[in-house]
């Protein structure tokens, strides 16, 4: 044993970005989504898991706010020289699958997905390199019925996991009224798509940034372009100061109502056709969920929502969350979104050639874990087990066969295998578990067939209040006969 | 559109070794790892889920069966060139946080933990490179107690899942005992523990293949070495013959009880300090084990186990499924092996320099969600949704509004949202669907207010069965008033 020194050891830490996640923290997340799948089975979604791997090649480039190509993926070339990647998120793998399996799988494919997702770019505060998320998607269905669908089955899902009616909005946009819009402003020529694709781009994540540029910020990059705090200076979209401000009449497009946002968009993309048939579809998408009784209270046609993914054909739509929480710096601010997702009819043509429409939604999982947070929904402490304490080291089978009955009762218990000389450091253990109750039996207690058990909540409380008064007739610890050990357990927990 | 014509397609295809899982092979696992996590609840255990990233230094190089360092692992350089990997178990990342958060975690600490872990292996039939573990360990118990807990309690997983009593047993052995008999046999020298390594890595191996290999091919590995069918020579430990049957011996050393098994072991070891404490330890977990009622029908001792990984410093344990299956040559067999484990006093170690003792177990979640498919346990098909079809592209939102009144109803539905064309194509979907009901509502029904409700598994059995006579009181199809529509769909469930 002297020369099993290594060199160095070995640093015990999380990679950078990366965390662990304990006890509640796994199944307040495991609950919430299973509730939301709930959901999902009953609109008809089934459940696929793919594999965290996959092929760069199968993967794309679908990152949203990354420039340079294979940024933000965690890739590997394996001994074929293939390269491997994390998925980054669940929507490539699924279009990869919607290709690889489109013979077998049911059409319209309706299914569901939940589970981790890398991103290699720097980690900050509150954002870590792998986080869940929970997606469903409609593949081959060119109808907005599909849209709405989601649309309702994600204001479902949020007041399923306990999100109130009144706490959340799930907003609807169309990127074909961005695109009329844009065809207005003069920079998308139907006859020839690809064309400005750059300048588009510009004015879309100018659009998405109104609520932290204002007006003035966004009108500046819609034009010449905008010099920010830092000095950097970030080149515009080039729009002539009138088209800029129809880009930016329609972000405050949103009316009284549906109907009037409705007017308003139609008034804007005029002349375009692309544009009036966005239009025709959030009008559409309005009716059919009017007709399912989902009402702007809960689902709302915004012409502000962009979403930052590129690929994004038609309906768009994101839930906010509209409480109020108080930020890092001690300002009220909303909670903000929480779940976007929208229609993309070519990443499935990527791999097949033929045009697969697909509309799915992706629920940033740890977001919406902080809002329940926030709203007292969840945090709290996990029922700690019944703790067995070793008075005797040497009964340790009697001990067990404590454990054993309670435990086939359904009661949560264990014996403390830790060193038992100390017996306070049994009882230290007890406490750092949360356990209702301790069990104590030492030799003499053996000897008459008796067990003690030691209520270690109202223990708690009584060392809280610091008087007996109120508990006196409640006792801290009762002397029961070993053979109804369950019962007396039961009892004390109040069962 | 003319245009976007890629110069090449991806490939729609997983990367080699790796798998996608749909529907019920999602569900059915979820289920089996929900009820597995019950019991190790109800144990004590709390949940832990560390990232799927680790660093390779972290991680250490404890894979089995791989005698290159670093091989087996998917492992990349990130921008600060520190070395990352996929975890390739869940213990490596148990004792970096059991090291990382030793001041924080309850001591004894119980954790289970479930997910999927990355081999980077050639993958086979039925072999691949992503995989899930569901493991249970308890840190910081140098105590035989914690080791006779984990095997009682992969005996109650396994019977909740669905294994019958009778149908596994988990075989308990010690690697002190082995040790023992390594001693005794001139590969181990208690005063210079590194010495004879190799020699002994060449025994445990050499044990662990008795069941392929026979007694036969076991003594020459022990001794000189073997020529394998191909002609390969693998290099043996090198013990004389007399030793050699020693180590023979062992393996052979289960007899009719527990009690018999430790005397054999007892001769075995005679002469050897750790072998006798391990012998020891074996009779403790034994009487453990009885005292709770787990008799050696369930939990035995089995001198033959060996347990592939290095790290194991004492009791060893594995659960077998005794009921015979028929292999791919069509020949009967013993399911085998489904979880293993043992004590690994050492892992913790490497990062913090104290001694931190440890003791867990793994399921194969894939092995045994075969076995239980193979008991006939699984593989029942998916509750298929209630279909609503489309008869009128124009009432979309009446049929929106059925299926949104069924699943308020918590009746799982969908409306079809392919192309409505093509009504026969409608009908197929909802049989891939596995569907229950289609309903459909032309013009004439929605004018009289009814709705038509067809009864698909009825309408199957009457095709397979070609007389419509024993169903005659049982219509495959009704007209129900459509204010009705959940009460009629229900009663064609049978609800």
């Amino acid at each position: 044993m002297a020369n099993d020194k290594p060199a160095r050891r070995p640093r015990a830490e999380t990679p950078k970005g990366f965390r662990d996640y304990f006890g509640t923290e796994v199944t307040e997340r495991k609950a919430m989504l299973d509730a939301i799948a709930g959901v999902y089975h009953r609109y008809g979604f089934d459940p696929l898991e793919t594999s965290a791997v996959e092929t760069v090649e199968a993967l794309g480039k679908y990152l949203p706010d990354v420039d340079r190509p294979n940024d933000g993926v965690f890739a590997w070339q394996d001994e074929d020289a293939d390269w491997l990647a994390l998925r980054y998120d669940l929507t490539a793998p699924l279009a990869r699958v919607a290709a690889q399996y489109r013979n077998d799988l049911p059409s319209p494919y309706r299914r569901y997905a939940m589970g981790p997702v890398w991103r290699n770019e720097k980690p900050g505060p509150g954002r870590f390199r792998q986080f869940y998320q929970c997606d469903a998607d409609t593949v081959g269905s060119a109808s907005v019925a599909a849209d709405a669908e989601i649309c309702a089955m994600l204001a479902d899902a949020l007041e399923v996991v306990g999100i109130p009616r009144g706490d959340y909005v799930v907003k609807v946009n169309n990127r074909k009224v961005l695109n009329g819009v844009m065809e207005v402003a003069g920079v998308l020529d139907p006859a020839d798509p690809d064309k400005f694709a750059h300048e588009r781009g510009i004015v879309l994540r100018a659009i998405d940034k109104i609520d932290r540029l204002g007006p003035e910020g966004v009108r500046a990059l819609l034009g010449e372009g905008r010099k920010d705090e830092s000095g950097d200076f970030t080149k515009g979209a080039g729009l002539p100061a009138d088209k800029a401000e129809v880009v930016l009449a329609l972000v405050r497009a949103r009316a009284a109502d549906n109907e009037g946002t409705i007017l308003k968009l139609m008034e804007l993309v005029y002349g375009s056709d692309i544009g009036q048939q966005g239009v025709a579809e959030l009008q559409d998408i309005a009716e059919l969920l009017s007709a399912q009784g989902y009402g702007p209270d809960r689902i709302v046609i915004d012409p502000g929502v962009v979403r930052g993914l590129g690929y994004y054909t038609g309906p768009v739509y994101e839930a906010e969350l509209t409480f109020q929480i108080t930020d890092e710096k001690g300002r009220p601010r909303n909670f903000g979104s929480v779940a976007g997702g929208g229609r993309y009819d070519g990443l499935v043509k990527r791999f097949t050639g033929q045009d697969v429409p697909a509309t799915g939604v992706s629920i940033g999982v740890d977001r919406l874990l902080a809002a329940l947070r926030a709203k007292g929904r969840l945090g709290g402490e996990a029922a700690g087990p019944v703790v067995v304490t070793v008075m005797d080291r040497d009964r340790m089978a009697d001990y067990m066969a404590m454990v054993g009955e309670l435990r086939a009762a359904g009661i949560r218990a264990e014996v403390y295998l830790g060193n038992p000389k100390n017996f306070g450091n049994q009882l230290k253990y007890a406490d750092k578990r949360q356990s209702p109750i301790a069990i104590i039996q030492g030799g003499n207690e053996a000897a008459e067939g008796k067990v003690i058990l030691k209520d270690l909540i109202l223990g708690a409380k009584i060392a809280e209040s610091a008087t007996l008064e109120e508990w006196k007739d409640r006792p801290a610890q009762v002397l029961a006969d070993r053979a109804d050990l369950v019962a007396a357990v039961r009892k004390m927990l109040g069962q």
